[in-house]
């Protein structure tokens, strides 16, 4: 099984809205947030891969809303690599409540693998192999 | 069929990001956008829905990212009512590009109906009576 | 006097936060809204600035929140241009609410001109006459 | 002189434009999440503020943008509390970059003391007492 890397985010005023609630779009930078993280773990950063001439552009993105969350929470971003296909890779997500036992929040997202002119390319061997790594044998990158 | 409602939006710089495109969160702004004038083409406004006690919490999104969405395109959603449920309904949108003829993003959300203490409600009869107005026969709400 | 340009915003419920009003760093989206449609006004629009090598890159932001703005609220932003500097310039702002007898905020931005490289440089003898068109005289561009 | 409280921030990807800088809106969710753990290190939270009554709404905001902050750079925001009046209190910022020497932004934010009807009132004694506190004689709240 894939292994979950996971991120802590504290929700700010400024992601709540008028219903007292993080707004619904705010999610999604903290998916993006846990996917460098997600990174992270495994040696290498999103902006080295962009550095190195690809792209991961979201393609689809689903969220099921189950819990509250409001501001100032402590959120746990759970992810993890789900499907890859040829060109394009899925991650998988779960918000959880602090204790890590309720899960507020599933979600996806697919993103193509791109080269330098935003046309979906076969995920290199490259890179196939840092999707591959498991955290435990690799330092946080910086 | 549901009737579509058609809204223009304008992509600001500040919604797009180092990549070039409209960021994959602000989709989600402009889609409540949309839902906004869909109730204005039927003769209320979100905002007078909430001040009757109602509110409509999203509990799903999903969104297809087809083709780019850069700045200040001008961009059309569309939004129309998909199913509706005892306590829940769902919109569905497609943007489309100056034309109107080339869909570049693909969405649907759900939302629950709750009153005041945030809890699912059935749909009431006069809100049945609200989903299922034909523009035509409304002034756009103020 | 530097010509005021209007635009005319409606306050998404994904600006607002949970006291109820649009969030305060909202408004810097609509100022920049505002400046776009202050180009516009003149012939040309800012993307198109962009495309011919030139960026106007913020240096310095100034906000006065004297009323509120809420949800759903359909206030209009004015904005002028005020002084130029050899590499500099500064818009001036007014968000007004419906009537436009109340100014609602009041803000400045300061901008420099920079080329292709991000360094500052003096403003061309081109992009000065832009600063200068007077509205009467140019079809909005599109 | 009053503490600096310093809160480090990663620049996420969404914050970012498509001039390559992080958009100059979201700096003032930053100095938010700065003055969220100013307040921490006093031993309280802005939502416990709320919760007991009491709002701290901007009323103006100034922001000087003297380098660049790109995506993924791990800023530090630093804040104090500047003046204090009858019944508002400014908060001053900076924001520096990793090492601490070199100051990429400089920011200031007044805020109204309101009781619950959004009225400004005199700061009360006991928030006074609160805003006087030296972190070290404080455990930061949970």
């Amino acid at each position: 099984m894939a292994t979950w890397t996971e991120e802590r985010i504290r929700v700010r005023y400024g992601e709540t809205d008028m219903m007292g609630h993080a707004y619904y779009a705010n999610y999604l930078y903290w998916l993006e947030q846990a996917r460098g993280a997600w990174c992270r773990d495994r040696g290498f950063t999103y902006k080295q891969l962009e550095e190195a001439g690809y792209k991961l552009p979201v393609v689809e993105t689903w969220i099921r809303y189950k819990g509250e969350i409001k501001y100032d929470d402590l959120v746990t971003v759970r992810v993890r690599l789900g499907e890859t296909k040829r060109s394009a890779i899925k991650f998988e997500y779960e918000i959880v409540a602090p204790g890590g036992d309720r899960v507020l929040t599933e979600a996806y997202t697919w993103h193509v693998f791109v080269g330098g002119e935003m046309k979906a390319a076969p995920l290199t061997g490259e890179f196939k192999e840092m999707l591959a790594r498991d955290p435990a044998d690799w330092a946080q990158a910086e």
